[in-house]
């Protein structure tokens, strides 16, 4: 299972429908990506398996998407279930706003490129345009080697041969020799995007280049575009361009200001350009799926 | 008006229907005690005039009990607004604890005694029995000298008179003298009094004394009471033996543990040593009246 559950989607400063930005990611691992206060109700709220949280990921220092962390690790520490390190990356700055001992914390600076590995994905961090230090996150699964058991059994693979031909690349059956390329195929894994706050820009469609979802800054509407410009974010259709340049398959809006009680302006501007985009709300859960996983 | 808002009612972790503690006091001006995460956004959802807040009291530097200022704080600065400067009450420690620039901030360090006076009623502190420093709050409105005003004027007092005989105690009428005492009487303020985290004491049942309403730590049932002590909070039932040696009129439990999904046990077990009472629930909104009021 890949699935996300959006647990804050506002801007700056939440509404009664909107809480602070964080989104849960779970695959393997349950992670964090953004921690705005209020994280933890809302993982009560919505289900996401509280307490299992291996990593949190800090976009960039701005408060509200970041002040949830302290509440969510001293909640963690009553509960003194935690038996491994909890990790937590985060631009330079967040180890000098630490607030009380957090022993079982593990504070890592964020630097572009691979932060953390698990046996089944790989979170890494690109930079992104907003104020200061800001970082977007890519999950990808790792890509899979798969047989095509039918030709690989015509073949005559058979056994112990299907761990040969992986550790050697051919296997000999009889005077036949089987390449490893003849009998497999690459699944290359899931791949999720989250910018954080941003400007639109090259690299995050560097990033994003293929990706199953794209989660975007869409703080406006076309009409505010300078003020987005200013404020450092993006509008819905700057999103969307980013987006259908990068070839992602789906696109979901997220960061949307409070004067957007309706989102469905936001909505039709980026569809316009993108048209597989949603905009997120609190609560929502994406599974991302594949046709060929079904 | 003076009405209570419970924007947050939970102890320590928060739970899907309670958040962390925070009661919005709204008299003439309006002031937080305690700020536990989310406040902010409980002020939104119950229409406790977001950004019109003048002060800021928490009882003691417990992370649920203060974590929902920065965001608080964040987004005042954000909105712009602020043309005076924002009073924090607060234990020692808390000065230490900033992780922003907030200039408008005035942080107070609380001692027992008195801390705020406004043109309606006075804030001061009392030591409660919890971990370091905690203290407790009293709201009480200033006393007020009312008139008889049917007796006055049979004896005469007219016009001016009225504010002669409150500078001099008394007035002159012809060849008669009246005596500020024979037409006035006090209308003594109303008062309101938050335990914030704490065992029972006789510091409670002293700053309590005669109170409307008297909010009271209530973490536990009668039968966790060894734990209760342990983690220096109160039984609901020892929040009414406090609540009835103090002779309040109307009992509040707050603070309520996790464990309870229905409080009924804990009403019940007060309602045994002190009817009045109420179990308080996010949300709830208690105006402060008196029969003589109506």
């Amino acid at each position: 299972m890949l699935k996300l559950t959006f647990l804050g989607t506002s801007a700056s400063v939440p509404s009664v429908e909107r809480s602070m930005p964080s989104i849960a990611v779970r695959g393997k691992e349950l992670y964090l990506w953004d921690c705005g206060e209020g994280a933890q109700r809302q993982m009560m709220k919505y289900k996401v398996g509280f307490g299992s949280v291996r990593g949190i990921f800090i976009t960039h220092m701005h408060l509200d998407h970041f002040l949830g962390i302290y509440g969510l690790i001293e909640t963690l520490r009553l509960s003194n279930t935690f038996s491994q390190k909890l990790a937590v990356f985060a631009p330079r700055k967040f180890g000098d706003l630490l607030i009380s001992r957090w022993d079982f914390l593990e504070i890592n600076e964020i630097r572009q490129g691979l932060l953390l590995k698990d046996s089944e994905a790989a979170i890494s961090a690109f930079k992104v345009r907003h104020s200061g230090e800001s970082f977007g996150f890519v999950y990808k699964e790792h890509d899979k080697l798969k047989f095509y058991e039918e030709k690989a059994h015509r073949l005559g693979l058979a056994g112990p041969m299907f761990r040969e031909i992986q550790e050697n690349g051919f296997v000999k059956i009889g005077r036949k020799r089987v390449e490893l390329e003849d009998v497999t195929w690459t699944k290359t894994g899931r791949k999720i995007v989250y910018t954080g706050d941003c400007l639109p820009s090259r690299s995050t469609v560097e990033a994003a280049k293929g990706a199953d979802l794209l989660i975007h800054d869409a703080t406006f509407a076309n009409e505010f575009q300078k003020e987005a410009e200013e404020r450092n974010h993006s509008t819905a259709e700057q999103a969307a361009e980013v987006a259908k340049e990068a070839g992602v398959k789906q696109l979901a809006l997220t960061h949307i200001s409070g004067r957007y009680r309706d989102a469905a302006e936001l909505l039709k501007e980026a569809r316009a350009v993108f048209p597989n985009t949603i905009v997120a709300e609190d609560g929502l859960g994406l599974e991302i799926t594949r046709k060929e996983d079904e």
